[in-house]
């Protein structure tokens, strides 16, 4: 059955922000190095670093016909997710949903599928994290799902779920979890500032982080030579 | 048989800027989704944008010797397609090769194998699609034929088509077409732009493109939440 | 066994600021086409170049400890080469311990698995060949070995080897051999020299390299068209 | 947080079983396409289908302690399914731990991951879907989960949730869905056996489907030969 | 534009089925090493080695309709090819096509694209070649075409060209180059019979090939040891 | 400089014969977890298990002009191994050279690259790993080094190194340590079936390796439910 869920809850937008401004790999470490996908997600520019709720989209191979029906879900701040049923490189999206989405105020796209207008989505400064570029169109024939859990690059999504994007990758934070994650985001931010200047200093991680003792345990030898 | 091909013809210079200009995703969509080469294929650098007619070289893995032959047969405005018989990742080309070419005013090469002196080829406005980076040199022991009808990516490519790449991929128009593509690629641009004005002001691509009615009839359930 | 050697013999500093210069694809050539690590590690930004000698780290899959122990090992000008025993996209290496091997005047980091902190490292400037980028974090638990011979990408390496890393990827060049390979190479720049100046001219490789009766003795044939 | 859930709910024996003698291709096409896994999933030995409830496992890469973990909470008849954090082809499991699992009556495992010991557990009759083949070790060293919902080759699955593996793959059906599944393939299954009757007996499925006169609607045309 | 092509010429019966005896391998190197489809193709079951004419079929990613159209055109001893216009593992065929296909005489199917029912295939002995195993099942809501060139795993195809498949993958042989290619392929075994008897009697390819002047000329050396 | 080197040591018959019995995953095990060729690496046919010497061969791609020189090196039992200098595809071996190779006593092929004639060469009973099966020849223009150090699959191989090789991948051991390693193997194999016998009667991994302490000690729950 195909179905459009139009009402989500969506996380503080406080939260939200502030795990945008930590970024993937703090996030993904503060909420005990869950919810990442696949490094095959690569950003179509560097550069940028975006956080919001998912509108997910169950999605047919080569049919991006459900893109259009989710536009009108999104919210300002929201993510698009889009999650294909089967393995396809087909360009789903190009710049014509990206002004459509950005008038709507959504922030960027997630797609395990192809894009293309590259040039143009970069140049209007839209970012997306997809699987492929690709010129391939696709069709409008089949239904799909709007704002139904989803598995997009091997993670779990369920809509309003926090997606976190940058350089690193894609991170999802159950919509629950935001606030408790946002604050050991900025726990270990601050710790790993505190470790900075002190290995920016010349000290070593081995003692830093106290391993000598423990490297001896295990049985690590140091030799001059192999013999 | 080994064979050189000396005489192909090639579109009209007008139909082939103008190409150039629509870009790879309009081209492909406005000649009924057809030519368009594999994904993998990528750009050295982003932001270049080129068509001209191809030259292309069917050769052997692991040996360029073919591409020197083909420099020759290359004039004012070609691009160099270059086809291997196995794949292959080695870097056949390089900025010596990129040198030659720029001096005969050739606009580019796509390569379905390795390329290298990338650094190089960027600093020289050298734009090149390919399916690997390799520093890994070739020899010149074995023939191939220049100006042969070649798969290349996956596209059938004959002598003198219109090879199109931009940030989106390579997308080849075969010749006699270029004029009736270039015509339907500016009509589909035409449009674009009206939509574009409409999306970018909020309407939904729903309304513009009249899918509720469809959608509706294909059974799309709105829903407030699942269950 | 677990190993940490800690006296490695390196090249001379002026050989390898020399290999440097050359860049990847001139070494790999003057050294006989050996050497070059696989065409799937990737700079994290584009337009580093560097070389230095191999400081070599085996380390099992997901588990970044060794890479800690190894810091220590480094000495200025030194490049960090990582070789996981099993293929994993990890993320084992961020910008803490860029800063780190940057506070030791560490080069940069050849590493056939993830990293972690692009975004960082590009604005640190801290250079990165690597396999996958991904933000999945690893533990502490098992050792590996320092300074002991390892195969990455491919390529065999041992302690002390330098390494040049540039656009067109990574490869080796045994300690012994650093100033002969650096004569060679400088030798073969040379000559290079001449015939850009020669391809810009216009001249044709055809020419320049005397390829005319070599193609014609292996039976090419040139024709108007085919048939 | 690392945890083992002792108690999960399970599907009735008797619709697991009329599962496994359907397959995979037609339980999935029964629930409306949904819960397939990954294509690179793929069987070490051809001919087995079988049908369980998952035991699932959350596990680190190269790292399978947790696999030991899971066996005491394998009932007669479970399935047991694997999914590591991250990306790893080590080879997690072999013949002991299949001896292990045999000795409590586990029908299968299911593994995002590598497997060894392949000829031995071909002669002992141990089905394995996996993604690799390796003969590499893993360690003992690393907490994960038991019974926690997972996913795996790109498929969410919760503890209890029935599998089904053959040729073709691998599917999971909720758990709850179970008896209703199997009612809609048992259907399925009988218009098929009407369908190839007609098949074999030469009539064409373009008059079975009564589909003619949608393609010709769509504006299929039919010619002699292409001008 | 969609288009089914009804008249197409076939090579002589005879031809192919001299064709089929003689195999990939031997087939194509006797029409010059052309026509192989890429190594990705690969047969669900091992031994079968079959040759037709080909039924070509262009299609899209995820919708198997056209490949009911193209059932009613294939004649006795026919092979159907199928190539997606965009790269997809969907499953677009199974056993009751099959059922059909063997119905009207077809010989087997090559599709750059998933297959399913495997299990069941190998059963009744229906060969397929294909990209992918996959359960996962297509829509029948988009046209493409049947009789039409195309290229299918990176060679170009015409309908009635004829296939030669086996455990090595699958060539294509164009129309009316089959005769004669046949002649060269047996000419071609006959050579091989000799040197196969030499071989085995302990002859070396070296002086059977009479390669050792050449190789010297080449400059190969041996020694008794590095160094 | 491309060299044939005649005289390689090669480890006792009795040790090569034992490793083969004992397997690649024992093997491996048994020397610490070293030497193992890629997971790509895969057997023609299932069910084959050998060792043997190292005779290797450093090859370019598409050029298997040195196999026909190395058959020549090979004495009764020896392994050939194959190394492209660039990854390939092609063909390079075939029924004929297997003929060349068992009129010898040679005992199987390792290759990173392609292999045809899988038909014949499983008929025949000549074992083959291979990276990939392709029908495309390859020319004989190019030297290389017979009996060099080569990388093979990403593991360093010495001539008269042992290979062992079966349907769990390939191994190699380090000539020198061939004695020890088989002592270690059936040391590992004997406790083993001490394990064996214990888990087929039921006993849990869990007691049998006594982790229980330990993974209540790294903080391991265990729960009725997820609350």
């Amino acid at each position: 059955m195909s179905v459009v869920v139009r009402k989500i809850q969506r996380a503080e937008r406080s939260a939200i922000d502030g795990l945008a401004e930590c970024g993937v790999a703090t996030v993904h470490e503060a909420q005990g190095r869950t919810g990442l996908l696949a490094a095959f997600m690569r950003p179509i520019y560097s550069g940028a670093r975006i956080a919001g709720p998912a509108v997910t989209v169950s999605i047919p191979p080569g049919d991006n016909w459900m893109i259009h029906v989710a536009v009108e879900q999104c919210a300002e701040g929201d993510i698009l997710v889009v999650s294909p049923t089967s393995p396809c490189d087909t360009g789903y999206f190009g710049e014509l949903l990206a002004c459509s989405l950005m008038a709507r105020g959504v922030r960027g796209l997630i797609i395990e599928a192809g894009v293309r207008d590259v040039k143009d989505l970069t140049a209007i400064g839209f970012p997306v994290w997809s699987r492929y570029v690709s010129a391939q169109g696709t069709v409008k024939e089949t239904l799909g799902s709007v704002n139904v859990p989803v598995v997009c690059a091997g993670a779990a999504i369920n809509p309003g779920d926090v997606i976190v994007a940058d350089d690193d990758g894609v991170c999802v934070v159950p919509r629950e979890k935001a606030a408790s994650v946002l604050a050991q985001s900025i726990e270990r931010e601050k710790k790993e500032a505190v470790v900075r200047a002190r290995l920016k200093a010349g000290e070593l991680g081995l003692d830093v982080y106290n391993m000598r003792q423990r490297l001896a345990d295990k049985g690590l030898k140091y030799v001059d030579s192999l013999s």
